[in-house]
């Protein structure tokens, strides 16, 4: 009956001045994109410990967000609740909605401002070429072409790997992980947001197959993060109000909500962009969330509509064709028939197939591209210039095997097209000749896609072409993906996809009566379920795209055949980049195999326990040796009759209250009243990234170690428990669905110490467990 | 330490013969839509029920289906997971997806189908009439089209009034709780579908002002529930594979796919439809149920589509205009500066206003005519009867008031309409004139909408014509929901919207540059914010009924401020409508007064506990004397040390266990592989709504009442727990996010009974707890 008084000295076992260099070494190699996680998961690559899951959950190594809808249920909290005046109240009500308001506003500026620059420089790339060109100055004309591209490319890839490493890639994954509950390092920092932009600004003028629909997801969250935390502190730019948002909830809302007006603005697609973070990005969602996702996307509609007809009346440089609506199908006559079911049919399955490859490739690519990018940030840039002269060379070298076609009579547009970035390009044609892949490859990314979706133009593009085309951006996107330059996936999939769907449709000729650019469309619904596996937010962000409402049906049969094929053969490309990365990422339902164990048999000890009144000694020794997170309160004989659990005290929380320095001589508990003398609610409210307490700060003198202090105004004395013999499954159900951080396993039978252990989420990561029971595997 | 052997006795002050009776009182009262839950909310009226609120969750009161995640873990389920081999998985998925099919295929054809026999019945009625008309018949005309209407409107009444009472109203809130976990009683049943379907029917021709939207919700949910039960046993329509539907969770997923088809069959809308399920109906949501959802709403555009072709092609009589866009308004202009912007705003403010005025008036209505219905169903056939022939009135009255306005000379349909239900009635006007306001009241609610949507005819209605339609189909709508027929509220409140919507705009005149038809749709949506107060998925579905993508950043402003203004004076329709009907429907979000409570404040005792060996005696006992539907378990000290919690044991399981009687006359534990002898793990499957084992056909002789019985195999050994001082707003999230029926509550210090309570669904309950504690409410 009589149990240790707190399990410090246990810890010890655990060398003290390993465990931070382990950190640290996990640390570098897991947030750094490039450098890290890209060969084997982190979770397989740290040895097994057995000690203590605790210590790398509480570390830097991964500090995972405290995601839980966990009220904690401390003195404090309830004092500040009953306090709290209307308003308060209202002033929360009133900056949650101003909060969406500015998210919405600055995400569809940068979204615009993205937009606008992007078109301008690759416009004058572009015109530059085109214009050497028309001279028949050809190899100035590659010279010129390939140079502006390599120098936007390496100035992307400096920044990124110097400024912010967390910038590169599509940040979808990043965003998927943290709102289930892990902030990987710096992924909302300040320097990554400003990455994030200029750097996907210049790879997406570099004229790599890379789009900005990732990125501008990533910027969105940057935004809402940076907004919620109300700027940067260096800057004194906090605000008193924003007190209110320091806490996980708030700023997982924010977050998702950012998010969702990334793809708003990136796709112009407001409903499609709270669909697709309700359907890819969240892990929990509540109606009202819904709500003010929707609002957030309404506000980044108006902006860019306001920004578009703006420079539809007046002059934006060379700011492209495109409204409201990127790809306007409307047109196309909506009539179709047993042959073309069969043809989109068959189209699906093809796509699955190709996207699931897709996935594999780049997942493949990824791997090898990490031995590379893991040297240093010089390498880094040389990858990423290697594969800049590696797509010009293709754009401008690939439609030399093109024939000239003679420009239709009836085109819409010029043709062939003098002096901007249009269709028809001329290239190396007499007049009134074009060349159909130069239209596709030297071009910007959403002009092509625009020339592949247009309708009734049949005839545009040969077999040939498309083939080429098709074969050319599928594998550059796979190749691209993976240099050091924000990058998204959306656009190199649409492409693919488009050119895929174009071809079969121009092969298919008259046997099917559908329009060729709906072929493209549902080309491009193949590969986006193929890869991305999305269903719902997909579809409606092709209808957005391409305001074609009539081909919902179509598109919703191309997307379901494709999903199920591709899930035949792995998981969804943001899905795989999660578990590649090796964030630990909660997964919705629990695995079969978790049936079969109880919660007792992952739990790992020793356990480190404070007393309810605890000598500042031992607290300074429990947090200086472990990066414990969460400590159990164990209340005992002179404060209860038998040990019982008190409670979760927060480390946070411990540092906070040490800085205080509200000490005793005796061991005596004083209460609420004296701590709530002290500090106000918010001095334990959660600080942003890296700004909260740390031991270092605290001088805590010898005389001071002695003395106690009392620990039961800060603990949550309601932590949700699970008996040890509760089924595993069902344990990481609640841990799941609560998004907890911390849960608490409780002994079954009495007479025994009230607290078994703690399970945090490393310990529900199929790693752990099948590390722990290898014969699991076998018995399926 | 020692504690009583079960309670049973102790329940045994609740008098034997009230329960029973208290619980007839209130299943009637409760569950006869019209009869009962209209005055007050079950709850309060219900005496407090401080012996036992088990007992009344438990009893036909309100059967709470299980709408858990728990995994029941016994020994049979562990058995038969280890047993089931892959062809069994794969049945299952095969199965999942075949149902998914057909619940789109009967919906989308069901739905059809309503469509047809609503435009022809009503289509002929009109007809005569207008035929009548035209021969000046005026009188005639009256008495053919209110007696038609009387007629329909009667015979749909009979059918719900003396077949299925549940098939009136609207079915959303029904089908919303249910997806809560409230099974309401017969809500699901096959007579309710026949008398949804035909009854709507037969309500829509009648000419109320009331929508097929809601019913067809219903009616979806219902296919869907009946085809995972595998039809009806009776008619031995039962298939082997559906066994693995038999649970809480797998029924619950259908009936959400069944309802997102019902709106997809009704608006023709596939996404709105997934939306609609996800934002309003659905309370738990799964990614996976996103995917499902998403094929059956699919395949019922699919099969909508291929019908309105079939139609377009041959004659399906009077089946009218609108493809698979029911008002396309695509042709509009989208072109809007800040005048039109703050008109807009205006009147999402107003529209607000007039929605949450709607919801109250509806309230009230329902309020008083639940006296009159609940005389019987002559008076429900009466109080039809009499809207009917008020609302005839009103349609073949007001157009008098009208003046007749000359045919537009560009009118691009037939002017004035002749012999089919369209535009421009001629109604009293001589030829090349029509009458206005006939062309709204005397027409198909669906043509009203096409008529009032319509672009390019800003001069086709009057102002005053406008201002008369809205009044009166606002008070005919508040006036006619709450008749004892299948009514949905959708209608309606477009009808009303738009009305109002086309009022403004009139008014506005040449202010703005917005095209009435326009106005007309934003009107609509204002008052959908206003009522329903759903925002995406309202959303969705109004750009799929009007295709008009561009409109869709000024429908957002305009739901956005509608929800805002109506938010602040009442809640939505549905929810209103739940709570008035008295269903314990738990919110997503716990009570704030919830945080000053602890879950063991709200148990009331006593308690019943079973042993883990128990004597049929006692535990016949227990389920003839309660209306528990599950009992803790505890082990004595000759199976453990120390009584402790072994877990909880269903009704349900108690029931098949005692009817296999495998009895032992000694109080030994006989294992699993006895019981698994004797049962398959289907036999413990969920059975359909009324057909699980009752006490009453188990024949149990005195001395098999003397035995024993091992309750081990059957009890879930690892319930969800909390401590008797857990929060009660953290035991409510728990409780609600995991879908629990029962939550134990146990003891937080050593030396007690091992279990204190049972926490479920009615405890959390404001009602319930502010009854406990009076003086929270004043608190705040």
């Amino acid at each position: 009956m009589d149990h240790s008084e707190g399990g410090e000295d246990i810890e010890s076992t655990v060398d003290e001045a390993a465990a931070p260099r382990e950190m640290k070494r996990n640390g570098s190699n897991f947030f750094d994109d490039k450098e890290a996680g890209m060969r084997e998961p982190l979770l397989r690559r740290r040895t097994m410990n057995t000690t203590s899951q605790l210590a790398v959950v509480g570390a830097n190594v991964c500090p995972i967000e405290s995601l839980d809808y966990e009220i904690v249920e401390n003195d404090l909290y309830k004092e500040d609740w009953r306090s709290r005046k209307k308003a308060q109240i209202f002033q929360y009500v009133v900056l949650k909605w101003t909060l969406a308001l500015l998210i919405g506003l600055v995400t569809g500026l940068v979204g615009f401002f993205n937009n606008l620059a992007v078109e301008n420089i690759a416009g004058f790339k572009l015109l530059l070429t085109s214009n050497l060109m028309l001279k028949h100055s050809y190899h100035k004309a590659f010279v010129v072409y390939a140079g502006c591209n390599l120098v936007l490319a390496a100035a992307a890839a400096a920044l990124c790997a110097y400024v912010a490493p967390a910038a590169a890639g599509s940040g979808i994954p990043e965003v998927k992980a943290y709102l289930n509950g892990v902030d990987a390092y710096s992924i909302l920092a300040p320097s990554t947001l400003f990455v994030k932009i200029f750097g996907s600004i210049g790879g997406v003028s570099a004229g790599f197959v890379l789009g900005k629909e990732g990125p501008m997801v990533h910027t969105g969250a940057c935004i809402a993060s940076l907004l919620g935390q109300g700027g940067s502190r260096k800057y004194r730019l906090t605000w008193t109000w924003l007190r209110y948002f320091k806490n996980d909830r708030d700023r997982r809302d924010l977050i998702t909500c950012g998010a969702a007006a990334g793809v708003a603005a990136a796709f112009r697609a407001p409903v499609g962009g709270v669909l697709f973070a309700l359907e890819e990005a969240a892990s929990w969602w509540r109606s009202a969330l819904l709500w003010r996702t929707f609002f957030t996307t309404a506000v980044v509609a108006v902006v860019l509509r306001t920004f578009i007809d703006f420079c539809r009346s007046r002059n934006c440089g060379l700011f492209g064709q495109g409204g409201l609506i990127m790809f306007d199908l409307s047109s196309s006559v909506p009539a179709y028939g047993t042959p073309d079911l069969i043809a989109v049919i068959v189209l699906g399955i093809v796509g699955g197939i190709f996207g699931s490859l897709y996935n594999f490739l780049i997942d493949k690519t990824l791997r090898t591209y990490s031995i590379f990018n893991e040297r240093g940030a010089p390498f880094k840039i040389l990858l990423t210039v290697a594969v800049s002269l590696l797509t010009s060379c293709c754009s401008y070298g690939l439609p030399w095997l093109a024939k000239c076609t003679p420009c239709p009579p009836d085109a819409h547009d010029q043709c062939p097209t003098i002096g901007r970035s249009g269709n028809y390009k001329n290239f190396q044609c007499p007049p009134n000749q074009y060349n159909d892949l130069a239209s596709l490859f030297l071009n910007t990314n959403d002009d092509a896609i625009r020339n592949l979706f247009s309708g009734g133009t049949d005839n545009e593009f040969c077999l040939s072409t498309l083939f080429i085309f098709f074969i050319g951006v599928y594998c550059l996107g796979i190749v691209t993906y993976g240099i050091a330059v924000p990058s998204g996936l959306f656009i190199p999939v649409i492409l693919a996809g488009a050119s895929y769907g174009r071809l079969v449709g121009t092969f298919l000729g008259s046997l099917s009566k559908l329009d060729k650019g709906l072929f493209a469309l549902l080309g491009a619904a193949s590969f986006l379920g193929g890869t991305m596996r999305m269903t719902v937010s997909v579809c409606v962000i092709l209808l957005e795209l391409t305001n074609d409402l009539l081909m919902l049906p179509l598109v919703m049969l191309v997307l379901l055949v494709s999903k199920t094929v591709a899930d035949c053969f792995n998981k969804g490309v943001y899905d795989q980049m999660v578990k590649m990365k090796g964030f630990p990422f909660m997964e919705a339902h629990a695995e079969p195999y978790m049936r079969n164990l109880v919660a007792g048999d992952v739990v790992s000890g020793p356990l480190i326990t404070l007393s309810g009144v605890e000598s500042v000694g031992n607290i300074v020794h429990a947090i200086r040796l472990t990066g414990h997170n969460g400590f159990p309160v164990v209340d005992e004989p002179p404060f209860s009759v038998v040990p019982e659990l008190c409670g979760l005290v927060l480390r946070t929380h411990l540092l906070v209250l040490l800085k205080g320095k509200r000490f005793t001589k005796e061991r005596v508990s004083t209460g609420a009243a004296d701590v709530l003398q002290r500090f106000g609610a918010y001095d334990f409210a959660k600080a942003g990234s890296g700004k909260g307490v740390k031991l270092e700060e605290i001088d805590i003198n010898e005389e001071e170690m002695e003395m106690y202090v009392d620990l039961h105004p800060i603990t949550n004395r309601s932590p949700y428990t699970v008996a040890e013999t509760m089924s595993l499954a069902k344990a990481a159900i609640l841990f799941r669905e609560l998004g907890l951080r911390h849960l608490c396993v409780v002994p079954k039978t009495p007479g025994r110490p009230p607290i078994v252990g703690i399970l945090t989420r490393h310990d529900f990561m199929p790693e752990h467990i099948l590390g722990l029971f290898p014969r699991i595997k076998h018995h399926g």
